[in-house]
């Protein structure tokens, strides 16, 4: 793809750090930031994650080759009106939303034919929000899935694929129903499942908890908003998980009723086996 | 206290680390360990946690001021059996088991009138396990709860209380029946959760796990044997536990389901501002 214009959508901690990895690998790109805030795009204007920033949707994606929708996920089908009269032919979107069977439903039915659309969800990002955030770096050895359907433009495909590999992120593709539903396990599933222990924690039990809590319940400080989404977007999907999450604690609970030690330690045992496989796994991709 | 013989009984990553602190903090001490492998035992007096090492638990005790319990919490009755015979008049039994009613309760059966057991349990540690990670400064500024009953002598209470002060740790009192259960809530319950949240996963959904998966099931990781004596020690509180984060979770599902975003915002703020606020007090407690 010859990227000469980018259209960043919402530039918060997401929107900031694709603009400033952008700038720093395409010299010759125009970056346009999009945001209903005026003072957060003058922020990102100052910091260099923007070249310019457009007052209205439209003008936004006018020209645009590439188009990054960074909003929370409840705003996407608002945003795809928004533009869907102003893009250029063969202008390609995408998003960073952590859910995509409804984004990529929304586009198909909202986006002209002579534009095209492909789901990525990059798993990168932190706690904090806001565009102060963003970092050059912050995709760096990363993983973004990309989730393609049959009506998908191969070329668009492949396209978007390359400026995740530009801002150095690793790629791999997936429907978007397999997306939500293992997203559902290994992130949703666990974000309220923090929130769960925080919540139901009495005062005087949680004054006494140690490194092992705060560790086990960082990610219940991201914030509610996009949780809040991303629940609702996935509703069917964390339900789902819940259940198998309940199903696994039935049967530690069945191991420490029964006081069956071989057995209860070789299921602490395997958690911690795959946990470790886990780690060495992360850590030579990220070699 | 004057402290002129300390004996540990078990040292491991606790015991060596309670040896390396108390030897820089007391010169005129002379400290005792005692342990089931030779090699440990080796190592713990090449790296200075102790000045000797005991071949059976009778001479490990023997002229001891104060002896630490810092094997697993299952041997605990085997131990106090093995050194009720051989500790001197007015010898102190401490240790640093993560459950306290099973073993004040064999602590006041077998050991002799002449002789005061407190139970202590210092908040320290780390997923690491055995002396080679010992660390003299690991028990600094982390909390150290204490077990007294009606029947303690408080001069001992008082005596155990220096003793982890002198080591760096902040103390606080709970009678062991209140610390079983709020150790349930914020330790043993989250450590099963995490077990249950990896053994759960799909490989395939595995594989696409961040940052927050890994923090969210970093206990996972701990010592498979120690944990399984934990839940055994701690069953009916760890099984009430399990019952609150249920409802928890039920709480959780009924507002998703509903699809009650605002409720939904607010649980999830909730647990956000209350993690947050135990952030700052533990950064408080470290300043």
């Amino acid at each position: 793809m010859d990227l000469k214009r980018l259209s960043i959508l919402g530039v918060g901690l997401l929107g900031g750090s694709i603009g400033l990895a952008a700038r720093s690998k395409l010299s010759d790109c125009h970056i346009v930031g999009y945001g209903h805030r005026r003072e957060t795009l003058t922020r990102a204007q100052e910091i260099g994650a923007i070249h310019e920033a457009a007052d209205n949707l439209g003008d936004a994606v006018k020209d645009a080759d590439l188009i990054v929708l960074c909003t929370p996920v409840l705003l996407f089908g608002e945003v795809l009106k928004g533009i869907a009269g102003s893009l250029k032919p063969e202008a390609i979107v995408t998003d960073v939303g952590s859910t995509k069977r409804s984004v990529v439903e929304l586009a198909g039915r909202l986006l002209p034919a002579h534009a095209s659309f492909v789901g990525s969800h990059p798993m990168a990002g932190s706690e904090k929000r806001g565009v102060e955030f963003a970092r050059t770096d912050l995709f760096e050895n990363a993983l973004c899935i990309l989730t393609p359907t049959d009506s998908s433009d191969a070329q668009a495909v492949t396209a978007v694929e390359e400026f995740w590999r530009l801002l150095g992120m690793r790629t791999c593709r997936m429907t978007p129903a397999d997306h939500d539903a293992a997203l559902a396990d290994v992130s949703h599933l666990p974000h309220a499942v923090a929130a769960a222990l925080v919540n139901m924690q009495r005062p005087e039990a949680m004054r006494l908890s140690g490194k092992g809590f705060l560790d086990a319940t960082r990610i219940a400080g991201g914030d509610g908003g996009l949780w809040r989404d991303i629940f609702l977007d996935n509703a069917d999907n964390v339900r789902a998980s819940i259940a198998r999450l309940r199903r696994a604690l039935d049967e530690f609970e069945g191991l420490i009723r029964a006081r069956d030690g071989e057995k209860l330690r070789a299921w602490l045992d395997a958690a911690a086996a795959r946990r470790e496989e886990l780690v060495r796994e992360r850590l030579r991709d990220e070699a």
